[in-house]
């Protein structure tokens, strides 16, 4: 890409631009704290450049055009990849992130990492030949993954949930086919960071909970995605709910990740089904096998009384260990991400009972507790983010 | 003070003198981005300007003299007051924070804002008649209170330990008195800010936690003192430790003030007194009525079983609670402060055991755990440190 001899003031502008898409003109140089004639001359270079480019136009106000801009499509795509415990998603994306293709299916991370990432490297390729862009125009690769990851070698830190991948070379292994730069980052960070994009960073302080296999947290604090001391900041699912409940994977009694994640969600209702409580469940394991999240929460969205208490005691357990994180992090909105997302309301409306009953009444005055507006797109966007921000931040200057 | 005037990069010179005091000319060129000329003739600038003074000099090194600096005392003095439960510091103190003169005492806040204040005011006065120190050369005045602070108004929200305070204006209270802007905070922000200035701002995110009639925490963020979305992060004295337990004031059941705080240890070593449990114990109550901390933390540093009992377990309390909360932020360091720090060792073994057994491997690798390092000073130097920062903050530049 051609953005070198870049000055200071102009990378400024096309980090704004990049955090608030289709910003107009005005509000850009009203952000960027230069005088507006400075403002303007500066964008026009960047358009020269080929570095912005205009949306479009906002509606006239007091006769004039107001003309908006984004990152120029002309600077290359990004790739995003979100990986679960049980999933992966790849996406080619626009500077400004707009997804142009995109691909998910079924995987199992366990089967190691060369395998599975010979496969997204494969997506990628197709993805690519699909929107007829070469891959040396790709800017940045970004990638989730659902394990503790050291964010400056990119690699995973004894992932419990995939220990093969344990300080894998994720950047050689993708760099046999694409010479861009690849960032590594945890999946809930990566999609606390999409969510952070999405409100164009007008929250500052609130936390993504990904409740699947496991269950983690991002953490966002004075507007940044907060990695802690080791990087493991956000690590919650070994927060203990039920002092003497069962034996977690962790070593510990009653963690929530053991009491109501995935795993956990499955083995009460195929208890349930098994103390003959649900007919629906006890067909559903005849029909399909084991239960996973996803056939719970089936049978929950159509009304089954004994996966509906399943999804009770599970969203209680989750605002318990919340109700803690509320009273001292005190963040303006807690997002809930995940499989879980699919339950519908009833989860939902369990984990904020729990939390406004434990917690104290100044961190609940204004507190939020919702899905993930980003929803299953929440991985991928956020993935395009960490590309296009870390892009931006190594971008050199004169 | 006649600092109007001054530039952008000098403002940013003084900020960094102020957070590393003592600081040699070289080291502030070098922190400061500025080329070395363009900083030593700021500093210059600054040093003719009566704003910094040096302070002595560094051994030689290779032959050249490397002057250090600091703030100039001639700005004017700060004064810091620590207000607790039970006692109350007021101190005079220079710009470069050095203590000029201080007065501790116990104090009562439960009799109200009107006479607490008015003995902090007359106190202030006292101390600067005694430094011979006029009321119109305070620079600023920082003040930390144990309760939820509206950090903008610089008043208390729903003070659960001096409800007569809610929303009472300190700052038009010491208004009667002094003219110098008044500067309010929560006592453990404050003192999580005193640690940082110590530690010249070198850790970016720790936690300080006060032990005394309550419990609660001071969160240090990227580097800042972060407050959440309504200034309550760190309110970790209702985070639930035995889901049974008894009823806390705040009217949940087995919150960690309610089992580990100075009450909760002196109930503990109350009852173990009229259990036949503790000869030492039972004089003590004989002789001086009622078991207050202090006394218990007595019995302890002198042997008796008992009191070593009571301290391990609020200790194991205290460290089952900061175990969710070292999960969920990573920090690099747990300082313990408050009246608990007289009890010595023991305490602070059995939190430390209790956050290693139920934290997770990785956040505890590199985690510390000690007592405050300013010890007693922690809230006085931070009520300084606060004075200070935000009238610097506050410097108008050109």
């Amino acid at each position: 890409m051609s953005w070198k001899g870049l000055k200071n003031g102009e990378k400024t502008l096309l980090d704004h631009v990049f955090w608030a898409s289709g910003i107009s003109r005005d509000a850009l140089a009203a952000a960027s704290s230069f005088s507006k004639s400075r403002a303007n001359a500066a964008v026009a270079e960047l358009l020269e450049q080929g570095l912005l480019e205009p949306t479009g136009e906002l509606a006239s106000t007091g006769g004039r055009r107001a003309e908006t801009l984004r990152l120029s499509r002309s600077l290359g795509v990004l790739i995003g990849v979100a990986v679960g415990a049980t999933g992966l998603e790849v996406g080619i994306l626009s500077p400004d992130l707009s997804v142009l293709a995109h691909h998910s299916e079924p995987a199992d991370v366990r089967d190691g990492p060369v395998p599975v990432l010979a496969r997204i490297r494969a997506l990628m390729r197709e993805l690519l030949a699909q929107c007829g862009v070469l891959p040396r125009q790709v800017i940045a690769i970004g990638i989730g993954l659902p394990g503790p990851v050291d964010f400056d070698t990119g690699q995973l830190v004894n992932p419990p949930l995939m220990p093969q991948w344990d300080a894998y070379s994720i950047r050689d292994d993708i760099a046999t086919d694409f010479a861009a730069p690849v960032f590594v980052d945890n999946d809930v960070n990566v999609m606390a960071l999409g969510e952070l994009w999405r409100m164009q960073r007008s929250l500052q302080n609130f936390l993504v909970v990904k409740v699947g296999t496991g269950i983690g947290c991002g953490v966002v604090c004075h507007g940044q995605v907060y990695r802690g001391a080791n990087g493991s900041a956000g690590d919650v699912g070994h927060i203990c709910v039920v002092p003497d409940g069962p034996r977690c994977h962790c070593g510990n009694l009653g963690c929530v990740e053991a009491m109501a994640a995935g795993p956990a969600i499955a083995r009460m209702a195929t208890e349930a089904a098994e103390a003959g409580q649900s007919p629906l469940l006890a067909r559903l394991i005849a029909e399909r096998g084991p239960l996973r999240l996803q056939d719970v929460a089936e049978a929950s969205r159509a009304g089954d009384m004994a996966a509906n208490q399943v999804m009770q005691r599970a969203g209680a357990y989750v605002g318990q260990m919340l109700a803690s994180v509320v009273n001292f992090f005190n963040p303006s909105h807690v997002f809930i991400g995940g499989g879980i997302t699919r339950v519908g309301p009833l989860f939902l409306a369990a984990v904020r009972q729990s939390v406004y009953h434990r917690s104290l009444a100044l961190s609940t005055r204004h507190l939020e507790i919702q899905y993930t507006p980003l929803g299953e797109r929440a991985g991928l966007i956020g993935a395009g983010v960490l590309a296009m921000q870390e892009s931006l931040r190594r971008m050199e200057v004169e």
